[in-house]
């Protein structure tokens, strides 16, 4: 994996206010110095679009695509069937809709579980790979390994990021081994 | 179809709390200029009005009928058990209580599913097709779909529509993708 | 609606297996002496049928569409998002896989919630419209009702067949009120 | 509570499929000698039979109504908006479909928690009081408790059903502390 | 059903936190002078109180109990286990815990679908009829119609109840019709 | 935790048909000969015995409850509340009914987690804590790693277990690694 | 069970932010005067703590071992692998992200189901007995319930506590038997 | 990515009753000439084999792992925590208990849904994708294209898969458009 000008991550999303959890994937991106570019495709509102982003990635050498999408969040499989390049999705809970012209209460009904499992549960032939619900972060660091698989030096980064992480649940720990749990849990909402 | 003075869709709800999810449905219907008629209907405190609205709606000339309705939700399966004419079911999310008299404490409980699952799951002989939770607009939008099936006037008007919605979306994909989604997302929470 | 060759449903699922619910379609239709023409549109697999399809419904002069699906469930919305005919989606449970290649064993898993979940809860501006978990017999009666929406012979006809439904329930009504719900089960057992 | 020779619970469901599980509501019945009156009322068939089954009911003189349904198990609240008689829901799992012309696969799908929600989850002013999935023998035992508030006879013989239900429980646990769970689970199997 | 001094009605709840959802029953039995006493009976914490309640309230001529609870919800269950007086479940959400020295975080889990199938699974042989999730004004309407059994005076009072209730909907409705859901909903906002 | 004649465990169950699950749990027990006593304690046929059967236990020495039970499941956090002796609970799926006049179809429904729900969410007071449904050899695990707080004999029978199940794994899977997965369940199959 | 300087009870959770559930649990611990010793352990940013853990709290004589944890839960179950010290899980609902870099929107999702099925579901050989989402009370007390096991002044001490429980319910079910729900739910929101 | 004697896809599962599931990966692999090695890595019952079978994998060169585990499937999470290789997770439905000694009644519970959000729900800093429940040959797709993005060989033939994937649906689907659903449904049951 040699270093390039152009985006190694494709990072889309169904609609524009879906942007609130999918930053969380730029902004893990941006801490490994991987370059991505972010768009939305609607699979519902743009469907002539789903085979043009595709060709439009594959043409631009991007190596691994993040696509987050709530309800019936049919973006991630609708990609992955226009590609060989590999689609994590991100189930979107509580999305909002993207229409103007009609804005109907938005009220969190069923947690992202639809998003899930309309993702998960793609037919065996087409697969979608799934993180959490809302679990945007996660999918990038998922993204970072499969980059990492013919990249040492990226490997190496994600150690590093690792092993702090690990360092820094082991201080915490020391933090409240001696205030206790109760203190610790007090001092934080303070913080 | 000829224009004509009459409402050419129902709506109709099981309480007037569900007048704020139902708008949307009468806002896309407005849009469009399709004149339709608005009316609570219950299923339980005015059982009798089932078959007197299912009369009127047919005499009224009305073609599709948009009912909404929460937790037990009966109402679109009876209006539907009681008229040809298509009936299409909007689950209501936390639907509250229409009774003045008790006022239990308003909380959200099954997140829709419930009138979901009594929407869709009628009998075989008895159907009433249905949209998602608290989806009024798309409703609207796919009585005017059954509508656009005889009238190539109100075809031409939702492919319009169409591609409104889809140059909005490449507008508003292609900011992102100047901008990076981190930022596109700070600004439209800023808006 | 004058009566023509072509077919004025559509009839699609996503895989041949889906073909043993969908039959219960194109029999409630062959009933009434309604034209079908069904075939398989896989999203996943031939995504590029999918605008090829909908043009090909609407140059046929398909009125409605009936799209059957299972998992993910992908085809009825992205079907209603290449086409103003409106679709109707019939969830599908426990659907097997269509795949030669790889059989997974064929356990029920989420007994076709998650095929409604996908199916219904589309974003606004492009509805399908969904009758309940494997009702394709319901699709096909809902198809009906819009086709008779200009079509005062159909209406007629179905008219006559809800007056059948509720002459039969009677009927059976009288039956089991003057054996008693314990003989009538037995005996129906027996048959 | 005069001893008559009209029927005191009206057992009704909205399909004659549902008799094989209504079957054990008037067994118990049969069992503590009250008179029942079994029909098939189908909510979404015949919905004009919903206030006539209701009328019927009130001047047969019938007590309390048991209604069983599957699905959108719209029945037990149809009626109970139809009278003051008190309506006991009895929601069924995997209810087949009772149409002749169209039969879909009779698959289970959601195990009965359709048919629960729809019952229980009544708006304010119309409730109905449901028991357990597939519950009929409890729905008549419930209806007996009902009669038993004016009647000392019937309080007695249910007192006397309690006390032999405690005892026969007793002797059985005392058989399988004997004989140990693993050797009393064998027999059981075999006999 | 003699008019009498004593309460013809028992309200309990596992806990005085569950006051807040059973008011309603109590506001609704008020309504119609229907005398109630309401006490709290946890099945957890003061397990000896569930035989004791059971007869105290057998000797005071309880006809109808009222039980509410959240989580677990034992109580409606196990007090049904103790008497021949029908009890009624209300399951409760997102209940608050009781218990003094420990305070966990009162987050809302399960929407009270958990108390909802505790209350209605009861084994054949002890039935609890319930209602839906915090709709105790439910309850205590269907405690009303049981107590109407006998009760020609409030039979009366209920179906006058019922008609005023189905005036109130036709009037509201007729209000809707004339301004549009869009300005109804606006105004009962403002309101 | 001196070796003596009474049972160190309490194995109890809601009913006989429970006593195909409970098995497991007793095989586990004996194959640590720790001695065990089986007894059906109905909370709802014989809520009388719910305290006897507590101090029964805490007289004959039962260090630890095993109470399993389906549906409502009210046995295990009725038993908690009745004792300091902690208590295992084991949700049962798909439990049959107890009761011999009215046998209602035998269909599963909620898959135990009703029971599992109803077990766990005991309020705050009253523990259970509970294993996986139908996990009741799991359930003798727990109880012998609490007996084993105190007994070192028997905390190393325990980890010769352990260590006895970590070398099948090893010994299987290295069976695997040389034929392969596929291999390997067709010859798993055949056994 | 002999008084010790060391802590009686581990009570360690996934991330920092879960402290605000767990301090609940050692509350508890410290009303009965238990030491307990309070960490982090991730299952997930820090695997190789699961074994260091296990051996330390053996070493450290510690008995009961309380672990919450939310999302995927993995702790509880892993600690469990590691030691025979029997492991109490608490599921966590909502948990809030431990990872400082990428911070997605903290919306509950799934309440806590998820991690209660990962608690509870464990395999045969591995068991982990968990209590109610976000019971960390419960979880004290029933570690308190094992420690009693072999401690009578302990059992005495909880004997007592649960004696003033059962009198707190009956002087506030006195105090609203006397001043009916209605004036008692008022009264308490007021203080 | 050169081609090597060495495996590139480690599959593992928890227990060797996941066989079953999991032999359609290997199938899958197999079909496209790459090598795998396959191995029960048991989370629970040899938790000190995951660090060892991480380190293991990375050694022999393996570019992704592929795990399979039902239940509380902590195996891929915890596999993804010991390794910085791309872990795809495969949630299996009702997988049969591994032990020996005690063997529950292996009833169906939760489809799978256990596993499935156990595998997908893990916290941030620590991604596992994972794929449908019991859809093994979909999780070795997505490894098959995780292993495309660095050869173009490997792409290839995924290419001409897709391709004769696609033409196999538009056969079938020609062959069903001339027999129509029902005949072609018939014909396929007698095959």
């Amino acid at each position: 994996m040699a270093r390039r000008a152009g985006p190694l991550v494709g990072i889309i999303m169904g609609s524009s206010s879906d942007g609130r959890v999918m930053a969380a994937a730029a902004e893990a991106l941006d801490g490994f110095g991987v370059a991505h570019e972010d768009q939305i495709v609607s699979a519902h509102r743009t469907p002539s679009r789903l085979a043009e982003y595709a060709r439009h990635a594959e043409e631009a050498g991007v190596r691994v695509i993040i696509a987050g999408a709530g309800g019936a969040a049919h973006l991630p499989g609708m990609i992955a069937s226009n590609t060989l390049i590999p689609v994590i999705g991100v189930p979107i809970a509580a999305g909002a809709s993207g229409a103007r012209a009609a804005a109907p209460p938005r009220l969190a009904a069923l947690g992202g579980l639809d998003a899930l499992l309309s993702m998960s549960e793609m037919p065996t032939g087409s697969p979608v790979a799934c993180v959490g619900i809302n679990k945007a972060a996660n999918a990038a660091l998922y993204a970072l390994k499969i980059l990492a698989v013919e990249s040492p030096a990226l490997r190496k980064r994600l150690a590093s990021h690792r092993l702090a992480q690990h360092r820094a649940v082991v201080r915490e720990s020391e933090r409240m081994r001696r205030s206790g749990v109760r203190a610790h849990s007090r001092l934080r909402k303070a913080r």
